[in-house]
């Protein structure tokens, strides 16, 4: 459910519009320098403000609440905690009896009884991923400088080029519409024999967290689908010298769940955010017809931008924990 | 590592050329018919036999030593073995020195300090989705009939069509090469509510179950990576009466990582199987010099063909899990 | 490690003299009211200030910070928070030269190299228990009132009359000593069925909460160690009616640990807490020599009387998973 | 429910009279030396044949099925199955409407609705304490031969001495009657750190396993229940030496739930054996009242006897996977 993890464990809570959304990470080493400055960088990356991101601008300042003494971690739980601020719930007070296609609502709804906190998606928000980029800063601290990850937003609505990139960005904006893209993540250092046979394979650990970001709908590794357009002959990657060293790297540095000490090559394909300022059709649960919504509030056009750090932090949590059980 | 689940929990054993291959599952409900012939059907689907696939023909008969009695499930570990008949182990002497591109036999070589049992890919091999595969017909039984499963090879080699389907794999058979294909599994029946929230939606544990299988490089669902070149307002998926129905479906069925009742669609990238016959560059780590490597032994062609099953089970065996949850 | 449970599962975090204590409960069913008043009864039977508690006085004022919505559970996380302002770490400065006897100062310190809190015992604190008296609460929500708790500190240094009681603690007050005692927790309405086979039994899941607070080192189901005594005959509990009632109840309501229906009886052996304020000897880490150690501080002079709701917390909160479990 | 570990995790399956008792063991590091024959001194002390236990004699062959290759484990699941040959189902056929008092039969009818394979308790059985015992072995291995365990029956109804408790084993055996009985484990050179803080405690750990061996009614660890008649004063331990050496071991080797590098102790209470030959009182559940019951078949006097061997196995058990986990 809301924790993940064998020895580097997270558990996570939190809504849009609570109190507060927070990670606490059992099985962090103790003696890591760890200070609430560590986490600026990351959860800039994250934070709204660009072009294509939402007007909603919280300030995002992490409070590390368990977990630190004079400085370095303890090998007790690690705690960290975002409140919330600029929350405005009124803008969301129809999704109860009229679910925003695409959304959580109708099956929170469903599945929690009409309990749920439907407030900006409640639990399902995107802002849950504010702990995850977090906990992936802890990760990052964990594996060390020698693994180094390059992550990008490679392609915007099948775009690769900035330019055309910010072009339809623009024209989203202008059309209250959303766009979808791929973020990349390569990751280089991370060594030779991480993973572990059958399911906790780095591609099956790497894949079950980044599932849970919410608008993530493909994980491939290596060549992934296109990889499936080759032959085994063209395909296979060769191993050039003792170190593992393959001439190519289709299998995006994994064979058989395991690094091979190539670089770690992973997609992860981010749906058009669902909240757009068209109106849409829905059905109204409470008068037993279908209706028209119109959303209204501060969204974002293109989350993939956002979810870059969010994909990275996945990874590094993903191998952060598969570090810590070799 | 070799378990899965939280309340409908497997765990499995064995290796290519060892004694047999085995899965002890955890959490079944009591008092469920079952018999070795509820197997049948599903293991002559992953079975070799047809145009592309290994000449290697094991009959791969199940046998349940626990958790029958008298016909039915008692709740106690249901545990079903195949013996291994058909292994040449000769075949594979060589693989300890040097390892085949785009396999396991380096990585597990590092893993396990060079202990691995190389044959045959050992516990590495494409063999172990038998108890996948013994796991999914019990699965399916739990989900009951209500829930359809509709699962094909849609694409080898990027072809769609059976001809050239058909065209390419012969080609390949006479090359001694291999390809790559894309499992499709449709489900219809599931429900609404299915999923938990955040870290075991429906992806995530689908997609952990998937990626476990030896050569699927990526998975998506609904519109996938297709998905991330519409706008919002293409891609949205309106609901259309009180029973969740949309009006289309790139969600995949699963809104908020929770099934909306909806046909569950998903898509797994199976990579062309690493062993071809060609020629290939390798290292021989004994002489500590580059080496060419001949495979022999009886291969699939395409095993995108004998996956679809796995693919199918591996799905069966998520929402079960999930279905014994709520 | 800091997290427990199946689907009821708690992750808990905190340091006696850190910034605060909290508790994150996943899998709480949605629709449950709850408020903070809900666990002001447990935590005041938690609360020091009897005869024979610290004088330290923490207001333990419970904070909800995920997981409610107008007033009832939502299906999300329940995160409950206790912030720490009672706090006097000077009073501790010493003890990372020269541990306590008994304490966890010595085996903290080797476990993390020197890297834990060691004020008030950091993470290994009695403190902790405020989160399991919480998560307590909750767990009797789920379990409903039918499912009634009778929990006493039936004995105190092996008195069982509260007269002698009340004396031995005087005495022991007077001498800066401590005492030890046996908590009794007995379960009616919990009904039959609950408990997993093997290693999720009633016995093992109740155990292993019971075994994590601080200071338990004994536990026995039914008669226990005195059942050790009698013979099968005098033993064995007779059936007498349809429902499975028994006309004697030495398996404690427990058989091949499930519950049989009859009255779960449990004890918990307390030693006495090991904070006195007697001299005692200890060994100098610094200095590399034997030193005496005088504790200073407000402390318990007997735990087992503030144990007692906690001991009942891990009941429940065992019974609630294996419940949710069903 | 019947699996346990973090790393080094079992799971087990088979019932009684079934087709086998296995387990299959993940999280074996690669490289250990095993074969059958290390199997065969443990199995010794938990086979019949000694005075005071069953006339049923399986010969209890262990035969290794998956990860072991030329001679060392694999690193894959080490899977270890009993064939059971020597039983006699018929002396069970009544157990499905007359419950055997302090029996599983009750209540495991009531758990799966009747479809628990009843016959000599099914999974419920005694003899699932093989897959624990081989399992023991393999902990042991890991641990390596610097952890030295001493575990003996040290009580048997009450009675210390040998020539006592030889004489109330005969006058039990003659009446048909069974005997409760008390193992101590004592076990050196675990060495200090092993334990995690909170839920997976040295304490916890090892509780939660011992419990789960059928008729393990108590567990305590040091002093126990006796340390609770103790004043502080006279039960802490006081540290002599800077390798943590105690002048008294009150404790049992555990502080805060981690190791402390002394002896640890642990004695577990076994209640008499519930199969009496002595008529007894129990319900009809077909005929719908009550009726005199009596057992037939073979078993133990005192099980307390074939114990000790299986709470030594899950100390080693606990203790492996602490060890793996640091």
């Amino acid at each position: 459910m809301n924790s993940f993890g064998t020895i580097f464990r997270l558990s996570l809570w939190g809504e849009s519009h609570g109190v507060q959304v927070g990670v606490s990470i059992d099985g962090v080493p103790a003696g890591i320098p760890l200070s609430e400055k560590d986490f600026e960088h990351d959860l800039a990356r994250r934070r709204a403000g660009a072009e294509g991101t939402t007007a909603r601008c919280e300030k995002d300042i992490p409070r590390i609440v368990s977990g630190i003494f004079e400085g370095v971690t303890t090998g007790a739980p690690l705690t960290i905690v975002f409140e919330n601020h600029d929350a405005r719930s009124a803008d969301y007070s129809d999704l109860r009896k009229l679910p925003r296609p695409s959304h959580a609502d109708f099956t929170a709804a469903v599945k929690f009884g009409g309990h749920n906190d439907y407030r900006g998606g409640g639990h399902f928000s995107g802002r849950m991923t504010l702990a995850i980029t977090a906990a992936g800063v802890v990760a990052k601290k964990i594996l060390g400088p020698e693994v180094r990850f390059s992550t990008s937003t490679a392609e915007i609505a099948g775009y690769f080029s900035s330019v055309m990139q910010s072009g339809v960005i623009e024209s989203a904006l202008v059309e209250g519409d959303t766009l979808g893209g791929v973020v990349q993540c390569r990751i280089n250092g991370a060594g030779t024999g991480l993973g572990e046979p059958f399911f906790d394979s780095v591609e099956s650990t790497a894949a079950h967290l980044l599932f849970s970001i919410p608008a993530v709908k493909g994980v491939e590794f290596g060549a992934g689908f296109l990889g499936t357009l080759k032959r085994g002959s063209e395909y296979n990657d060769s191993i050039v010298d003792s170190s593992g060293r393959t001439s190519s790297n289709n299998d995006g540095g994994v064979n058989g769940g395991i690094t091979n000490g190539n670089t770690i090559v992973v997609r992860a394909a981010i749906k058009p955010a669902a909240s757009i300022l068209k109106p849409q059709q829905s059905f109204d649960f409470a008068a037993g017809e279908p209706a028209t919504i119109q959303i209204r509030g501060r969204h974002d056009v293109c989350i993939a931008l956002r979810a870059a750090v969010v994909v990275e932090a996945a990874m590094a949590i993903a191998l952060a924990d598969l570090k810590l059980r070799m």
